[in-house]
């Protein structure tokens, strides 16, 4: 139960096109220096409603503040079904209280393009960013909370990257 | 675990703007002679989705052609995230394969009018109507697997109804 | 789903060595007239902890005094493990609050002779006895709740048998 | 989240009468070094067997030989319900493959030698014992997974103590 940390890969940032649960848009650039939790998801995805959101309800609640929990609605099929409308709607009945970016399209239909940029084969995915922006976890389907438990605090005990400009 | 026979009300007839997973519309009057189980849900509902549903599914695969199972899509909250390509959407992911209907409104906002008929509460709610017509079982939230398999049967074991017109 | 009823085999009567939680041990003749349900199982067996007992306990809460829940404790492996002494604390711990009996052994070792007499392959096993002391359903394993609801009900709600001497 | 760290109390050894899946007897004196997680339990206790052993053999499995899991049978009521012979068939029927002691007694009834010595108030306890033979979590009850998973993974980190003899 290691985490890669070969020269893992940065990070690409999120392209999001609507914020909910969070007052100004968020980026990982903005965020770097802490350890980002990434919840890849589709409103009517069962595995999703059933397991992924679930867990990423518990990682915010058990780590607080320590871990910056994301969710990222990957809408890459039934696209007039999932509008930020239903998103709304979902996020207020199921009790998502951390924020929720809407994965931006660049094209009608088809994946969207945060997802892309990740290569992310489906929902729900989860996804671990570290301090220094790098990719240190991906798993699509169900994830064992004892082994998430386990990757979180690694890194949330890396030490932070050194600031540019530092001598 | 007695169903309620002293007088049990006439089942208000079903209003409906759409049907999904059946040829044609049903109506209760056509469905006169049969046990029809009713579940009442939104799709945005947590309880419907945990409970409710499957519970319907359950239902159809335990009793099969004995059973009429119909869900009934009653939104009085959230309209706009509720409309019925969302609901298309949610039947096709969730696996729902008996008839839905879309409970109709005759005003904007507020609850549906079937829902209205029945006085039902909230969502989930399961009504089982008799072979006659008549409301045998309404209930808000979740209901035991043991008792409702004997509702059921206890009603789809009573003789049907005399048809108009017998001697 | 529909009972068996074409000349269903008459219930053997039980051997037991030893009642729990009833002030007089209990025949089958005895209970002519009345709906049994008997769930045989071993106190070690998981299948029966995490599944058997709970539904037979479920049985009991649902249908109360109209139906007789029995457990039987059928043990064919691990006898010095699983002997009354201990298994008086399993039922005090786990609130088994129905009758359970300990079938009888006739030799040293191998399985008990009530669970021979129904030849039952294993644990849990459930079997539903008709007001004529006729089994009406056998199955070994996970039964299904909406299933068992409605066979319950089915022998729940036939004619008792005549009384034996009346005219 | 933190695990205290203040002057954690030396963890009292084990006091077992016999052991379980282990060829030589296990002290904790011979496992300094290593992160120890004692799961302290009642074959007949539910919360034990729907909850406590589950939760240790996944931490058995998802860490494997990174961590030391070990049961502890700490039997303070119906003693005479859950001796060895029954533990046996118990670590069997339900597959515990880890090795499990069976926590000494003193004197006839009441709690045994080791949950004395650790102030256990009950059972299901987790413990945690660090690399330098420290307790470092005690928890009575069910466990959160994620947190469970992290506790284990500060403690797996820090540094073993350095060796007696050492310059």
């Amino acid at each position: 139960m290691v985490l890669s940390d070969d020269s893992p890969p940065e990070a690409p940032e999120l392209e999001v096109s609507r914020w909910f649960n969070t007052p100004s848009p968020l980026t990982l650039a903005g965020m770097r220096g802490e350890v980002v939790a990434i919840e890849a998801f589709q409103m009517l995805c069962p595995g999703c409603v059933l397991h992924g959101i679930p867990q990423a309800k518990r990682l915010h609640a058990a780590f607080g503040d320590e871990l910056r929990v994301i969710g990222l609605h990957t809408v890459f099929e039934h696209h007039d079904a999932m509008q930020p409308v239903s998103l709304e709607a979902f996020l207020h009945e199921f009790g998502v209280g951390f924020p929720v970016g809407v994965d931006a399209h660049d094209e009608v239909g088809g994946p969207p393009v945060t997802m892309q940029r990740y290569g992310l084969r489906g929902t729900p995915s989860l996804v671990l960013v570290d301090r220094a922006g790098r990719v240190r976890f991906e798993r699509l389907g169900q994830v064992d909370d004892l082994e998430l438990g386990s990757h979180v605090t690694r890194l949330l005990d890396e030490a932070p990257p050194p600031t540019h400009g530092d001598p």
